[in-house]
């Protein structure tokens, strides 16, 4: 039987959003995670220049990979040989290339719930088993050493992501090293989601190479480079899955945009543009982080780092989906609900991405405040 | 266990060309099936403005669906629903998000022998299992409705190119209803790629959608759009799969190049220029079957479209890989072994890609003459 997958709510309420748009409403897209600064001014230009100059076949760009694997040196003094390093069409292929290198259908593979729809999906669609480990309040939202410790019979793999989305909680240094130890002892593989990489608010998050050099780590241009739509990403390997990835690489994908690869060379050295953008999000998150709390919503996970915002609303309904459309249709402001997050206890949560600017957060709280303040409480709450 | 999967053996070709030309040699790269035109200047233009004025985050074309299906109008007189349409980023992940749509791990999918590697490859990723149907000169080197009739027992499914890869060859409208109407006796799904529509040399060929409306069709801008490096393509689906692959794009891809669907949109209208380019190949091809018949390649798959030539070498060698390898290493040519299209009678073909400039062709043709004429034939051809 094909994979069964589930739908995205975000993608119906985004779709909702643009033809409230189109109608003359004012909206705020606070429903997806994705800068709305666009890439670095010089990242542009060499784009333009490489327009110009260049034919654009299929390519990998040596000196990317070069410029990367200096990156794993500077941000965590980690050495990896450029070798390892997939260039992908994005995260999302990337997390395809290393389930498909790591394992085979019905292959194990633990995962924070609440967590990012996508792994539990493309695990399905590649006919592997999602192992979701329950990470609520207590655990900070996330996978600790102690549930991977516990879980019988040990998975063949676990999906790590810190900063999270939907929570933005951070792995520590002291619970990332205990995790690397319980994985290597119990022999389970760990795949890497740093996407959210350079947007902390709390220091900067570890990388499980750090501590695992076999682990499977996944990058993109799409957050911290404000390049979504460049779709741009990369996988590092360890040297013994160099071939595997290569080949699934060349035969899946082939190869990653041309023009990306330029301009993304470029955006390694656009830091005090990128670092603008984190403090734009600390600004949001701040003020999200004061104005929520009056609104009621006063359960939020700890937002560590990328840029949002996951809290309980179980104080005012059972059904996620239906609050932020009704909030969306109300105020204009589009969020994202926590059933497309987490299919258990996602019915009394929305995310808030603050990718936005500050004007438009400062607009939304504006729009909120006095929606929230109508709502009735539940009688028992979700 | 994961899958194995082989090497594409012209990537080392490549690499062993780019070195050369490192080191000062004058390198003709007939090695890959891309052109090395660019881009429509009008999608080049749209391209720049698009970079100055857009943020670029996830996105996905509307107007680009409408125009793709307005082309199977115009092209084919077949009418789609625009949300038929999943925009990739490429011909390849499209074929991973078709195979994921129809089949579960163990599904036999039929596909011609030779083929393009990547067929074989990303079923053997899938852990399903390629049908290999060898085709011969007899049958064209393509597959027919007899030997798909023939097959016990039937397979889920059945990839069909025409113009294929590496061959050229074109199914006829004939073959290809008959085709049609035995998958649809035996119960059998068809993928059709058409990456090489628009490059034909002996009248239009014919899409899958015309005989069966519920096959799903692979293209992309890498062919005759010039846009390899932009990295976009599209699947077409039947109604009742739009979900499914909606659901799989979401998550293991997310959405293509912005910029490139753009720029792609432009592309259509661009046909002057890209009719331009096909007539180049139409002259690069004469050259070739001109010239290559006097060096003793007289063998050749009808090179009825696409931009190859697929040639029998077996009176010079049975080990194609070393052939292409010393030819480079000797003239500065490279071009592909036939063992990546065929493993088992690819060690004595070769394919010639003839999507460079007419000078570079008549150069080959100038290194290459003499180099064949100094090659000693087999006592007992290959």
């Amino acid at each position: 039987m094909t994979a069964q997958i589930d739908p995205f709510h975000a993608i119906a309420i985004s779709r909702l959003a643009h033809r409230l748009a189109v109608e003359g409403r004012s909206v705020i897209h606070m429903e997806f995670g994705q800068p709305s600064t666009g890439a670095p001014a010089a990242a542009i230009a060499a784009a333009h220049h490489v327009l110009d100059t260049d034919g654009m076949g299929y390519w990998e760009s040596p000196g990317l990979k070069a410029r990367i694997a200096q990156h794993y040196r500077d941000a965590y003094e980690v050495e990896i040989d450029p070798e390892q390093l997939i260039l992908t069409c994005g995260a999302s292929p990337a997390l395809v290339l290393a389930l498909s290198c790591l394992f085979a259908p019905g292959a194990r593979v633990a995962l924070a719930r609440p967590g990012y729809v996508a792994y539990r999906n493309t695990l399905k669609a590649l006919h592997m088993q999602p192992v979701e480990l329950h990470c609520g309040e207590a655990e900070r939202f996330q996978v600790t050493a102690r549930a991977i410790e516990a879980l019988e019979p040990a998975p063949d793999g676990l999906i790590l992501a810190s900063p999270a989305n939907p929570t933005g909680t951070i792995i520590d240094a002291d619970e990332m090293r205990a995790i690397a130890a319980v994985c290597q002892r119990r022999g389970i593989r760990i795949i890497s989601d740093e996407i959210y990489h350079g947007l902390s608010y709390i220091g900067p998050a570890r990388s499980a190479l750090q501590d695992t050099p076999d682990a499977l780590v996944i990058n993109s241009f799409s957050k911290y480079f404000s390049m979504a739509g460049w779709r741009l990403g990369w996988l590092v390997v360890p040297t013994d899955l160099i071939d595997a990835a290569r080949a699934r690489m060349g035969n899946m994908l082939l190869t990653p945009p041309s023009l990306a690869q330029h301009a993304g060379l470029v955006a390694f050295d656009c830091r005090e543009e990128l670092e603008a953008h984190v403090a734009t999000y600390a600004r949001n998150r701040d003020l999200l982080l004061a104005a929520l709390p009056a609104m009621g919503l006063r359960r939020i996970a700890p937002p560590d780092g990328a840029f949002y915002i996951y809290a309980d609303i179980g104080h005012l309904t059972d059904d996620s989906l239906e609050f932020c459309t009704r909030l969306l249709q109300e105020t204009g402001v589009a969020t994202a609900p926590g059933i497309d997050f987490d299919p258990i206890d996602g019915h009394r949560f929305m995310r808030f991405s603050f990718a936005v600017s500050t004007d438009r957060v400062e607009d939304a709280i504006a729009r909120m405040e006095p929606w929230f303040a109508r709502q009735p409480r539940l009688a028992v709450p979700a």
